[in-house]
């Protein structure tokens, strides 16, 4: 990994690189925490959490700022977003707790409709939306998880049979 | 394949060989297609149609008989199961046509509540759930497809945008 990126970077010309360079020396100090969802931003609010365009009822919690990338990617997600920083089991800083309380301060202040729980399908994830989900529940905010089923693309005869299960149990009308 | 193949069953002793010589010797002899489901079987109706203690009243539509094999593995499929033979841009035997009309004649003359569409979550097995979906509404049976989304142990940062975005649509409560 790190002899690729010499040699794809070897190939910039000085000033790009005299860029690079600069842009890296600052990268600590330009790119922070945002104060309200824990995504990276340049500033004290994020670009989403700073776009009064975007549906402020909804907030979609992920694990981390790369699962945001993700989903903005499919321009189906139109709300706000809240980064935990891992799950339960696995927290990404060790030194820092998961921001669960922070969330559930969000959804008590504003007036949030849904919140779309977004960790990943694993059973660390799994394990993540279902204790979210204990205290999102008396609040009395609908709460709603990504669905399990078929990739697309896939094939139902090389599918794991957890994931051929779930597409079962989740079967739609058509 | 093939190499691999011969240097697997070189270390078989003779007998084992003997064996498995004759199975492929009568395979075209003794493995049909039922003549209810167009599943493989050694008989005229194959295991899962002979099987009655199954739910009658459900048919599971797939477009290959390995399909079966896979879905059966998950243990949650209950019911009977229809082999189309492909889908309606390649049926897999050229000279046959899909076993569209074979469906449609099943569902009129039996009592079925439920046709499950497990078509593959591809472009083509989308098409060919869709036409037949449209041949099914008249029945007035209800007809449900295999849930789209995140495979079971995926990433969201790694899922393509289609899935992710299918994820999205098909969000559950929790």
């Amino acid at each position: 990994m790190a002899e690729r990126l010499v040699l794809y970077l070897w190939k910039y010309d000085q000033e790009k690189l005299d860029d690079f360079s600069e842009i890296l020396r600052d990268l600590k100090k330009n790119i922070h925490y945002c104060k309200q969802c824990f995504n990276i931003s340049e500033n004290g609010l994020c670009a989403i959490c700073s776009d009064n365009r975007r549906d402020q009822e909804t907030i979609c919690v992920v694990e981390e700022p790369l699962d945001i990338i993700a989903l903005e990617k499919t321009r189906r997600m139109h709300g706000l977003y809240h980064v935990l920083g891992g799950t339960i089991n696995s927290p990404t800083d060790k030194n820092s707790p998961l921001k669960i309380k922070e969330l559930l301060a969000r959804l008590k202040k504003e007036k949030i409709s849904e919140v779309i729980i977004a960790t990943n399908p694993t059973t660390e994830g799994e394990a993540t939306a279902l204790y979210l989900a204990r205290f999102i529940k008396p609040l009395n905010i609908k709460t709603t998880r990504l669905a399990r089923g078929l990739p697309t693309g896939g094939d139902i005869e090389y599918a794991d049979e957890a994931t051929l299960g779930g597409a079962i149990e989740g079967r739609k009308k058509i």
